[in-house]
């Protein structure tokens, strides 16, 4: 999964803060990735603009340049959040789900991990949520219809053998790196027998092709009573392996098992390219207090490097960050401290 | 939201337990309508057959002939719980969905409350999740084609104004009826602009045309951020409005709040009939050890009763549930006891 590294001189990060606290976590990551010294190639930071303010601005909400220049000068790029419209607006559509697709990243890699009061003992929570990232609900093909009884609209929820395989891959490869090698197949199956169920059976069916994963044990869940379970007994889950919609609202609600959405991160990966993303949103609330938390956005550009091949200098950046949560002097509001932004992020630059 | 009353002599009950726990629990909830005496006019019970059962052993997961009682001879109904089969069946289509649609029972009403230690301090958890139950994607329109790349599945999600406005309407009375008068529209119509924001603006627009409503204030969430916010915040939250699938998981996710799944009731609830349902699962691993909680099943028969207008009665079992629950000695193992479903329900039945 890892994409070769040996050529590289220098590693263009393309930088897409967009809406909200993107604008304020994204310049966090950049700082850490700084602090890396020759651990990587000499990085180079290229600023490109996307998202609701970007339309208002100017009519498009994911503009040509930002997606040829992720295309054809970055290696490798982050993503900081969308704000959402309140009110339906005619033209508006989500530039990052747009971006994965364009880019095909078809891959959500979403970690969630506790961090253990001490550094020996192992994490009371720790998954990886593995989010198919391509289609499903996302591929929002809608129509609207106007019917006897008022309007009717209907989406499109396509899941295909190849998307679901290749989603699927990407899990057992991440199960049989882990030392439980354990694999929940998320469906629903019980509705949804025929997509849902090419999903299962597609998945279920990588094994009989690839041996090396039968060495992973193979459960599932349907995602009603997943998300059930995921509180009450988080410790049954390792890697999730799950349809695009059911990804997202598993992985916002693990975060909430690890204390913040403010500390998970995320890798939307394919196999040409890699954008990490925080998994929390663009927060309006709170945008231009400068409290918001960058531990997700941060962990995001370790996430990011760890899969092009920069074990060391990923492991350089979640160490700092573990241990300034470990320390808990630092800490921003919605861990219940009452840092900033910019003291947390120098206190992790100054670790790393 | 009460059908008629007055007239009725006795109140003729189809029981359906269907798989697994649910021939242990709908026991339990008829022995608790028992014990209330004549409080209600005389229950007469129509035993029914449904389930994956009933399909393994007849071909038919949901009989013609249970739907013909139904509609003809009963006054309500209790559902049980159904397995789902762990590979796909051939002619397999789950009888509770059918039997929401055929009935029409077109809300699927929710209330997770929390029983607190003394009877005169508010629930810690109080609120009502309040689901569509016709359409999103129950509405099981599926097609299998062989694409360049493999097989592709896909599904319709179904939303219309009708049905938005319908389970709407009925989220404000319950709304309106509540002391804080608040309701979450949950969607996430920054990917389904179509759909969710068809069911946003179709409940928005409620208030506009039935005045007594503005004095319900009208929050959002986008699903993935609510399930996320539930287990931070369950306190925002009082009635929840959601399209079907979404109402499904926020409903299980809810329920890990309260301490277990086998105490969430549950109605299905249309404008000619009402079926309780306990919220949980057949639950096969703990089936035939007589060990199922009965709590879910039992306030689903004060629900019931509750809809058809039966307020006292319904309240002497919830009354009777919350005391035994607060005692705290009589708890089956998903609460951490050891007691059986049989000393639970004779306890809970001494005290209705
Ligand atoms: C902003 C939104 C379109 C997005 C999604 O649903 O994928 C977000 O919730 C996420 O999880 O990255
Ligand atoms: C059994 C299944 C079809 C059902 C549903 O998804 O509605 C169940 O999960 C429920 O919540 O009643």
């Amino acid at each position: 999964r890892t994409m070769a590294t040996a050529a590289r001189k220098s590693l263009t990060i393309g930088l897409i803060p967009a809406d909200g606290i993107g604008k304020e976590v994204i310049p966090a990551a950049r700082t850490a990735i700084e602090a890396l010294g020759s651990d990587i190639p000499t990085p180079k930071f290229v600023d490109l603009i996307a998202g609701f303010e970007t339309f208002t601005r100017t009519g498009v909400a994911l503009p040509e340049e930002t997606v040829e220049v992720l295309k054809n000068d970055c290696d490798c790029a982050l993503f900081g959040s969308v704000s959402s419209p309140s009110k339906k607006v005619v033209g508006y559509s989500s530039p990052i789900v747009a971006l994965r697709k364009i880019l095909d990243l078809y891959a959500n890699i979403r970690p969630v991990v506790s961090v253990s009061p001490n550094p020996n003992e192992p994490s009371k929570v720790d998954m990886i949520v593995v989010r198919e990232n391509t289609e499903c609900l996302y591929v929002k093909q809608e129509q609207l219809t106007v019917g006897e009884h008022g309007k009717e609209a209907r989406a499109t929820r396509l899941i295909t053998e190849r998307a679901s395989t290749r989603i699927g891959k990407m899990a057992f490869e991440l199960a049989l790196a882990r030392p439980r090698k354990h694999l929940t197949v998320i469906h629903k199956s019980n509705v949804l027998s025929v997509t849902d169920g090419l999903f299962r059976e597609s998945i279920r069916a990588i094994p009989l092709q690839d041996t090396r994963f039968e060495a992973v044990t193979v459960a599932e869940q349907l995602v009603d009573s997943a998300v059930y379970r995921l509180f009450r007994e988080p410790q049954i889950y390792d890697v999730m392996v799950a349809p695009n919609l059911y990804g997202d609202i598993l992985s916002d609600a693990a975060a909430a098992l690890v204390g913040s959405l403010g500390v998970v991160p995320s890798v939307n990966a394919g196999d040409e390219f890699v954008m990490g993303e925080p998994v929390h949103g663009s927060a309006p609330d709170i945008f231009g207090q400068g409290i918001a938390n960058p531990v997700a956005s941060i962990r995001s550009a370790a996430l990011m490097l760890r899969h092009l091949g920069y074990i060391e200098a990923a492991k350089r950046i979640d160490n700092a960050v573990d241990s300034v949560l470990r320390e808990g002097q630092l800490l921003t509001p919605d861990l219940g401290g009452t840092a900033k932004t910019r003291e947390v992020t120098e206190a992790i630059a100054k670790r790393i």
